[in-house]
């Protein structure tokens, strides 16, 4: 429920109204703005309106929210959320982003030519994964805390922002400036309260075979426990096609703009999973208003422990960038 | 199989192959170029190999297609094909091409109206259908044959070719300028067979559940009978997702033109279903490589008796048109 | 909308309301039943609200049809429809009807061992496709009218009823007892219609991406053209799982049987495409209430020129009749 | 890769071959039979050519495991395994296990109703949920480890085990006779080894979108780390089908017990979400080989905090086990 207080309205009703909504069990919001301020209930709807708020003598307007999700949606919070990556970068804002590095750290030395091909190419923020959740027990999982070391380091060394996948959150959030949930945990919600508490940035990964709703619901667990800082990101659906290794459903970043706030990241190397369709992807990705993207360049693919075969050779990613110019 | 012949192969010699090829039962190719005189044989790749033929003194290699469709393969014919739309437009060269219309034909004034937006703001060919395949008997199914006549009367005011859904072969095939062919019947091989012996050019639209193989291998169907002017279609396919009516799969666009030489066309409108996704899907494929677009433009989509929901108005499509400059 | 009579209406007064009807441009139906007559009215069920008939003096009841399709809904008739099979064999009574052979008729000699097969093992009808809808224009396309004479000579041989794929509705109609539409041409609304005006059972599959609503409505074209012999066949729909070669959605089973009076075959085959997942399919498909399952058998499925690796061989089928006792 | 020893090999041997194996990093299985020693070695399978056992004096054979999965694989392991539910019951041996309950523990009134209403009607064990992963974080979550103490008690003072979500595993594993691992945690790996150092059954449900072969992987994570008692549970994936909430795969059934020696439980509630269709798909699931089911039974469907629509009535519940006695 949105609830808009009549201009000049004093703060002490405000605050009794946040009061009464807190004693019915519900969430209340206070957002001030510069002309008018902004109250929100969020929980049962029915039980809100017993407070018969649509005639207090201070309130304006009360609206529900249709959305099943409510802090992420567009209807509480018009303007778009800009997400800091670090302390230089900003995703959400002015500029298209590029995220891009390995799909795992492996070395010091592969991580070390990759985030400066990476950084040399353009890109804003580098990736690697420390902890890799894996298919199968015995893949290759990733160097663990060793691994996110080494990434930290790789950043500071060439002044990027580091993304890496959750694993352990605490430790991740020691070295990481973005912690991306992956697809396979978009609905571990446990993780996802955990992560409401953190001060990182959160890239949300849609999960196979989740719907966009489902995603903004997950998110809104991320957020309903304090986090605003959400990035949602498109990566790929299941569907009968075996061409790609997933489909990569573009529609899903119109349609997130249009229904939320938050800031999206189209990932194309696994919503294809050939690197041959990569490049133009990605333009697709900008030209339908995606913030940013998030690619996989390895410095030699073809000896790459995960996701070789979708990994961009550096010389690739530099024409990659080259023609996301226009886009960006 | 593609078997290219030495520079200065006697004509005789050339035709004797093909003769050869043919008395195996398999379908013998004649490809002259400016350098080498290549030939080709369609079938069972085993039974040609009974010939020796690159052991023959007037061949210089022999190599299979490994592609399961042939004609239709960039393998076999690695330059762009170049389709005609009516006399003065092509599809599949220099210029992003727009098919903007109504869904259906349903009136002489509605066609005027809408062939006269759609031309003011730029498109090249006018789309409406007079044979429309509903999933419901008792949804309208179009005027037939008097919707035709409407159409092509449209088409020649406003001077832009027509497109139409295949209903009755030979009616349509009197009246309009390019054939399309539904989701629904993109496995219906006895219409494919009767649209290769088609002089039109034929839009061939991916089934909601057919691998891009599937289609390509349908496009064969239509090549092989002979008529090479086949443009696919990429309209979204059926996935778990209800935010869109299909889930628009634009991957397909890089991936087709990897593989084959055939233009293709993508149809945001049936994609998304949703008239406030279609432009910034049509300017995603427009970036990812499509040689151009169909939309579904109605003068007062109110009022449309069938995809309301999905068409634009007709100053939308003047927005979208604007939109579309940079990658056009 | 369903107008039920009160008892002892003359049956001048039904004819009155079946031509007002009539003149409304909506299909009349005459319905009588032992105790009530009962009328339909097919079409815009808000045109014919104009007519009041609930407050006509022989009307009891007007009840609109809810569901998308009417004849075949079991609103509209309430008890299972029987679909004869040639001269001796019903489907959809008492008897769990079981329809087994190759999936292409290759030779006489095949046919012959294969219908022998069958039938000893207790087969009610035999299958074997002539005109076969090939994904490839490469690939064996069926013997076409020869093919059909010698699948009507095994199936008199050895008294069965015999069921072939649609290719050229009057000379399939000529020879076989019952004509099946395959999954690809479910949606050919032009096919629908010919079988409507047709006289033998016609089986309908399911498109690889139908749901069970589009399924009933295109069961409802031919319904609705004249012939009532309509069985419907789930055969497994695409998804992701590449385990199996479709996904056997037998959940279709009690849905349909639920909303529409028609009767149901399960083609556990094509559902799974492995030979050794047949048998238990087929168990449980008659368990939760199939009308009867149609199963490819081969005389050598090491041979077979399409299907091989899912049809049994004949001890298997045997074997597969043992288990289906009592479910039967 | 699975070593089967010559008969009469000195143990000594046996353990000095699997030295070898873990000196090379790989797992090395021991499992004795009555008439000859095989061992295992699971990892790499280049590495372990390097010990050219083949040649090993001791050794009768040395045959790859072809599957991804090892340990779950009926190559390995080729006997079914029985899984302990509580103290009196097995689940995977010769009877077919009902599992029924609310989705919910909702109230300590609500369980003993159920758990006398499914015991009464013959069920095995007991289900009911404490901690619920839900879509929306608005959605009732469960009443946690209150809800735990209510269904322990529920089960004792009726004599059956119970089945629960895993939430907090400790608090689970104090209270509950198996641990049910969602469609959501399905790929959530931290929770399936922190499982397979549970001493409790563990019920593994697929994920939405995971393939046959993701769910024997994950299964592999916990029996991995040392928890054998998995019992793989088919729930329904998501299709583009909105007739019902989730596809019901029963051919994952017969394709899990040909492949793994893991035994199968089947969800129909979740599989089809409709009251209406539980009935025919329990039976459906017997028919084709599954050890048991899970259902939902309410006292009262229409008050149920969660999954009322697909919960039986309690007399639905009695006659699906009156039904289900032929295949019991």
């Amino acid at each position: 429920m949105i609830i808009v207080l009549k201009p000049g309205t004093d703060p002490k009703e405000a605050q009794a109204i946040l009061e009464q909504i807190e004693r019915l069990g519900l969430k209340p919001l206070f957002m001030p703005g510069t002309e008018r301020v902004v109250l929100g209930a969020l929980g049962d709807e029915r039980v809100i309106a017993s407070l018969h708020l649509e005639s207090h003598p201070h309130v304006e307007s009360v609206t529900p929210i249709l959305a099943p999700y409510k802090l992420v949606s567009r209807e509480l919070h018009p303007h778009d959320t800009v997400v800091p990556l670090g302390d230089h970068t900003v995703f959400g804002g002015e500029r298209f982003i590029v995220i891009a590095g390995p799909c795992a750290v492996e070395s010091r030395e592969q991580m070390d030519q990759g985030a400066r091909a990476v950084k040399e190419a353009g890109a804003s923020a580098l990736r690697g994964g420390a902890f890799k959740p894996r298919t199968s027990p015995y893949a290759f999982q990733g160097l663990g805390e060793e691994g996110l070391e080494i990434l930290a380091q790789a950043g500071r060394a060439h002044g990027l922002p580091v993304v890496t996948d959750v694993g352990d959150v605490a430790a991740v959030e020691r070295h990481a400036d973005a912690l991306q949930v992956g697809a396979r945990n978009m609905q571990n919600y446990r993780l996802l309260q955990a992560l409401g508490h953190c001060r990182k940035a959160v890239i949300l990964k849609r999960g196979m075979a989740a719907t966009l709703n489902e995603l903004l619901l997950a998110a809104e667990y991320i957020v309903g426990e304090g986090n605003p800082n959400v990035i949602l990101c498109e990566r790929g659906i299941k569907t009968y096609e075996p061409a790609t290794r997933n489909t990569l459903d573009l529609s899903a970043v119109p349609y997130i703009k249009q229904k939320s706030h938050l800031p999206v990241l189209v990932d194309p190397s696994h919503g294809t999973g050939r690197r041959d369709l990569v490049e133009p992807m990605a333009c697709a990705a900008a030209a339908c208003g995606a913030d940013g993207i998030m690619v996989e360049v390895h410095p030699d693919p073809a000896l790459a422990l995960s996701d070789g075969e979708q990994s961009l050779y550096p010389d690739q990613f530099r024409a990659l960038m080259r023609r996301l110019k226009p886009f960006v």
